[in-house]
């Protein structure tokens, strides 16, 4: 229950034991094929390339700035969280020209701000859900207002836990990670990008291992045969994510975020009635990442480290200024269950009890 | 049996099913420490930068040069195959002054060649064991002639199969993938720098995620309880390395060894005796990796198909400039048995009897 990852779902772990092939077996890209088709329908987006890439959640941050921003180009970057910052990071090192739109932590970023930040960004990038603070940026207002900019989402702890649109919101880019509410272990980073993203592509992207037009000429075939091979595919990790997808869309879409707002609801509505504060406010609350104050003269790592020896449940602390400050609470994935609520509810109740 | 991944060992497979927990959990923490260290013996070195990266082969090839190759530094590199050609493409993209050193496929480059290619390298590099033709580059010339370039050595094929000296070779940097002589599903991309390495890291490496002083603030603090979160590392794919590698240290590194060379050896002979002729010559044949020619009038393609779907064997074709022209075998880890050696010639002597 920390802010991932998460408990993956008992058939990833089975498929995880699957016999490995080899990165051009038939059987494998057939495999890879499907896994990229379910990214599709998780994203809601018909773009062609939507793949895995062999690295974890910030592997497809960089990915997503490496392949569209060299030397000059102008990014406009919401900062609220660790997060946005390290788009800032990665952004600067390709050489951009970055234009911050800071909020404070906890705070969501108006659109408006991201917009008129600057008249003709090539990227307008922003993190649809802050790990760092439990914070949901509204993502729609973007595209409709992006102009000839890229979107650029972080989408890291947002899928499979909160609706993403990526076609119906004018998202050019999105990635995510595994080990969030995908329900699997961490080490794949999910991607897609739209035409209008691809016909934007850097002649020459500063990083071999992530560029994106030799990984979509390996990955992105779908029922072709002419296969280049970029790089040795993670093929137990694909198997993984492929079946995390397929509980998933099993489950159905709607019904995975509708169980995870229930869950964050009675956490919420849980936390409150010990007394507890919530950092976020309610509009723009995530039900899958839960921030929550430390209260005055209670020891923030004690309690996390009681909760993990005493009754085997992770949380997370906070992270820059709110370091000290903040629990983080993970519902994320086959985590987001009711029976996970009760017993952290009941754990925290028995630990801060005076 | 083919050229990566190969089968990894059933300890493996177990040990992918344990229970994901966090990146900062001690439990975690302890167990990636003692990953480390076992990868320390393996690569035989002492060096404190010792870990796995979260990403396949390629990405420790990548981590390798954007840490210490910036705009025009001096890269002298050997290609004789599909990884030193690699090498030349992540280097320029560094913006080094790439001098290539080539051979053809199939023979090993003379260390003097590289040692005599530029009065004053910043890097010389070249690949241990070429996965495209089989080839052993001889290594330890190069660190006693090296003078003050550091030496850079691609040991994705070598690493577990044949003996790496990092430090008794005076390597600075090497690096290699899970999925060939480890046993290990691919993912993870064991690397190791020396101390003269880290001292001539770039001011700022163009790759935040490959970035070898933030990873090493995470992953190289051994004992320590400083640890800086960087990425969110690959949980069950470092439960598998350390299971491999668990494997690998129980049967003893020489018996390992061993162990590939009495197969490769069994394959060499048995391959000669069916009337085919190997590529390399015997001084610098890899035991885990034989190329050996396709017979005029043979379908190279077709035989590949047959060993697939009749017996169940995967083997490799050729790339580039060999493609069509050999086929390639792997016996890599806990495939390198000889039970599987017989296997194998008894299909192919079916499959080529005329």
């Amino acid at each position: 229950m920390g802010p991932g990852p998460g408990n993956p779902y008992p058939e990833v772990m089975q498929a995880l034991t699957r016999p490995v092939l080899g990165h051009l077996d038939p059987e494998f890209v057939a495999l890879l094929d499907e896994t990229c088709e379910r990214l599709r329908q998780v994203f809601r987006t018909g773009n062609r390339l939507t793949v895995p890439l062999s690295g974890t959640g910030s592997a497809g941050m960089e990915a997503a700035f490496v392949n569209v921003v060299g030397p000059g180009d102008v990014v406009v970057i919401g900062v609220n969280g660790v997060f946005g910052e390290r788009m800032c990071d990665v952004a600067s090192r390709c050489g951009a020209e970055v234009v911050r739109v800071e909020e404070a932590w906890g705070k969501p970023i108006e659109p408006e701000r991201l917009l008129g930040a600057h008249p003709s960004p090539k990227v307008i990038a922003v993190v649809h859900a802050e790990t760092s603070t439990g914070v949901r940026n509204d993502i729609a207002p973007l595209g409709e207002g992006k102009g000839e900019a890229l979107l650029l989402v972080d989408c890291v702890t947002s899928l499979g836990g909160i609706p993403v649109e990526a076609d119906g919101w004018g998202v050019d880019i999105a990635y995510s990670g595994t080990q969030k509410c995908l329900g699997v272990p961490p080490g794949l980073a999910p991607i897609t990008l739209s035409a209008r993203a691809e016909e934007r592509f850097v002649e020459r992207s500063p990083s071999w291992y992530l560029d994106l037009r030799m990984i979509a000429a390996y990955a992105a075939v779908p029922g072709g045969t002419a296969r280049t091979y970029h790089h040795t595919a993670p093929i137990s990790m694909v198997y993984a994510l492929h079946a995390g997808l397929g509980v998933l869309l099993e489950e159905g879409l709607d019904a995975v975020h509708e169980r995870h707002r229930v869950c964050g609801e009675a956490l919420h509505t849980g936390l409150e009635k010990l007394g507890l504060e919530l950092l976020v406010a309610p509009s723009h609350r995530l039900p899958e990442l839960t921030t929550v104050r430390v209260p005055a003269g209670v020891d923030e790592a004690g309690i996390r480290k009681a909760l993990l020896e005493r009754y085997g449940i992770e949380i997370g602390g906070g992270l820059g200024p709110l370091a000290g400050q903040i629990w983080r609470i993970g519902l994320m994935g086959h985590t987001a269950r009711l029976r996970n609520v009760a017993t952290l509810l009941g754990a925290l109740e028995e630990l801060l009890r005076p």
